[in-house]
């Protein structure tokens, strides 16, 4: 039986991730997930708290986006699918940065989003395996993949 | 004396990567120049121009994401430096999805933005060689690394 | 003692992927398999299952092969040894995409093919390290690369 | 403005190559073309002809191939882009072998191919960056990537 | 939940590994560590202990060297973090060449070094993902990055 | 603790590889043993044992050769360390091979070899971490490889 | 005839790569010359310079460093030779991580270093194609390389 | 039309290297040829020559393989065909060394040796493209791969 570890990028202000890792569990597929740091305010200031304080929010803000590179980097490099949501809210850059990273590595990636973000997303959803409305639709991708 | 090639990414409805063209080509910079087809209505259209209609926007927008990136894949694949414009419209999910694909080839790259993308392009500046306000300052790096 | 991860590809509509499995089970060969899904219905149909209906049949075989890929990109890239079968039916260009897709990795692979396919499937032939006509050859190998 | 080297893989029994490599020339787009030795006879007996006769056609088709597997390894790998033409006559596992090679290099590759092949090169089409009917369609294709 | 494999690499004369292994050890993060030899003598006379005499120093040094380098290398290569500290005494260049080492095969880096070598390292510290003044900060971004 | 694979290439008509194995079992070091199948004659009969006779002996060795390939290789591309043994009978040319393939991969490679060889192997031993004149040299530097 | 490029690595506040080059293009060697900016000024500067002021040392440096490092990897990563002297003066801790960066992309590098610093470079040798005193033997091993 | 770089390793006591390139010259065909210095004493020398005497032949013998590896790795990872004489004389395991070198960067390569060492080579012969007796049938490839 195939095994996956799955990589969880993109929206960390929503539920979404619990919702796909419960239900697989649930329904015991072999599959292993991993992300990025969910806390918001950890992942924000990680920098300053570590290595000491900035004037600067570029600085302070610089250091924090490089360690959480080093948990983001590695989690998709390892991972054998990279799922990616994009949620209503924010510009969610680092969603679209991860996916190239994936697209580049020749990682296969799944990405989540409404309807109404197509055409902004076209490029994104051109390198993509699939492209789903919502965790549902992954979730029968996941069960899927991992039929005996 | 090095010589570069350089791809231009981003913004599409300004003249920033003529300004930048222009200014290195009248310093003589060893540099020649690559980028995405700038045409807006070619670029969108070129998938049902060749391989004929589609009835949901969806597949119109993936034909033709996919013939371009065809363009765009191998002009970050055979740059030296990759420089990518955030302007202030627009999504621009294509512009972070480059920084991505070029950070996970180990290209080196420079972003333009305006100061207050800080911290929502936080992840895209952490792997950046240079994070610049205009396009005089990436001349002002363009000429610095072409110094004999 | 050296341990395989084998993908078994091709032929989906005979027990062949079983008889590899037993017979090297039965000797307690240390192998483990892998291979595409099975469920010819499923796999056909995955892609609208999952998300959403198609009208033309192009998108539909589209999107499910996309998730299929997946599975196959996996399974191949993790393998030691892949092995493909083209059988008396159908056109089989799935087995020689996966036959390209494994020279192209520098990943060792077999071919099972009847001998009136020996001057169509030559090119298939010249990076396999063996070409066989049965099960039992490749079992005979199997048991050879795993003795003590 | 983009230069690119295109492969030209399928289809040997027809004109298609000259007609892409006549249009572009006439166009005089930026294009340079590869492609293997069309000549059926040669290589069909390249094997033999050069390092001696074999009694069983395996081994001279095998001897063929490889040699011939020379040029199109070198054509695939330094190519930007790579055509693959799927015509009407044989089985053409080749062409599906330098599809699966190219997908495996994140080589983007166009197909052209008749409708009827649309469920049967489903796998095929899936890695395609385009899905052409005709010749004409490539032209426009490649008359777009290389828009100054 | 994201396991780590780190290297630690760097200054041998002081018990900054045990520090932090000790450190990640009592707070149950699930973390390994690996690093060179760190028994100084052991180190220095490795190749002439296995190999044989040698009358130049030069060779004396270069048996070992090579033979340490067997452990950097595999440590390097298959960590998912390297840690590098520069300590006060010594060229330490060794530190600097696994720097490098690891820039380049794009593992993610975090050096730990006193204020005033800021100038001299700043190409070591230019590519690493945090610059940190001593093990306390370093475990900090540990336990962070390992957060459920 | 660092663990290591290590793949022992070279002669097989002497117990060295058994030698190895037993000192560094004895001494419990953290090491695990691949190497090729050295039943010199089932090694040379495989190919026709499983996919047929051959009359000329050419295509008997090309048979055999390949379906050894496919354990050495896998061994090689796995292994931490390859060890390469040339002993005083037969050309060994296969073991020139291995030490090429590994060269090629940046495996480290330690080569055992009697003295009066060292002109003949200087190409080999160049790129070699280590050159030993017997086991024991190879012994003693796995026991400090694998130092706490 | 073989060509080379040549980049040239380590030392600023002598003649060294002057001395090389001199040589080599008044024997007419098909040598090519990349290496640094060598203007200590500027490249200090350069950072603040294109994109503003900082008041902490470590952020000047910092985006020297990184700007400095598009220039220094795209010359290592398409010289065919890396030469990296080390002198006198400095920690040159940058010189080292190029040699690393240098091995680890399997890169041919010579180092040029006085006596004294066999122990402290001496794991920066072990990975070295030639370790030379002076600039003298660097020329005679370049115009060797380049025999017809 | 197809252009191709050989680098052309093996034997260096007689003109092998000359017949194939007089012939493909006056043929005109598209090849350049690559090849390590085959002057025997300068090449057994230049280690000493360049960077200082050595009492121990090994030393000697070491250094100046290391320099010639400049020149035969570079060849051979620039070249698009690797050809490879085995002679009558010598021991030849750097030839063997290069052959499995090229074998693993997936380099196609041509080997040339008389009849009776078809069993000692047959590791080396299972990973060419083709096996040939003589100059004349390389020839007779190269003519047949640069067909236009």
């Amino acid at each position: 039986m195939t095994e996956y570890e799955v990589y969880l990028s993109g929206e960390i202000h929503s539920n979404w991730r619990e919702d796909i890792i419960n239900a697989t569990e649930s329904k015991n597929l072999p599959i292993s997930f991993t992300g990025p740091v969910t806390d918001h305010d950890a992942s924000d200031n990680i920098g300053v708290d570590a290595t000491g304080p900035e004037e600067k929010n570029f600085w302070k803000d610089h250091k924090a986006a490089k360690i959480n590179s080093i948990r983001i980097k590695n989690g998709i490099e390892s991972a054998n699918i990279v799922i990616i949501k994009f949620g209503e809210k924010y510009r969610q850059w680092n969603a679209a940065f991860d996916a190239g990273y994936a697209a580049a590595l020749g990682k296969s990636y799944i990405v989540i989003h409404p309807e109404d973000f197509t055409h902004a997303l076209k490029e994104v959803d051109a390198q993509a395996m699939a492209v789903a409305r919502d965790e549902a639709a992954v979730i029968k991708i996941l069960e899927y993949l991992t039929l005996k």
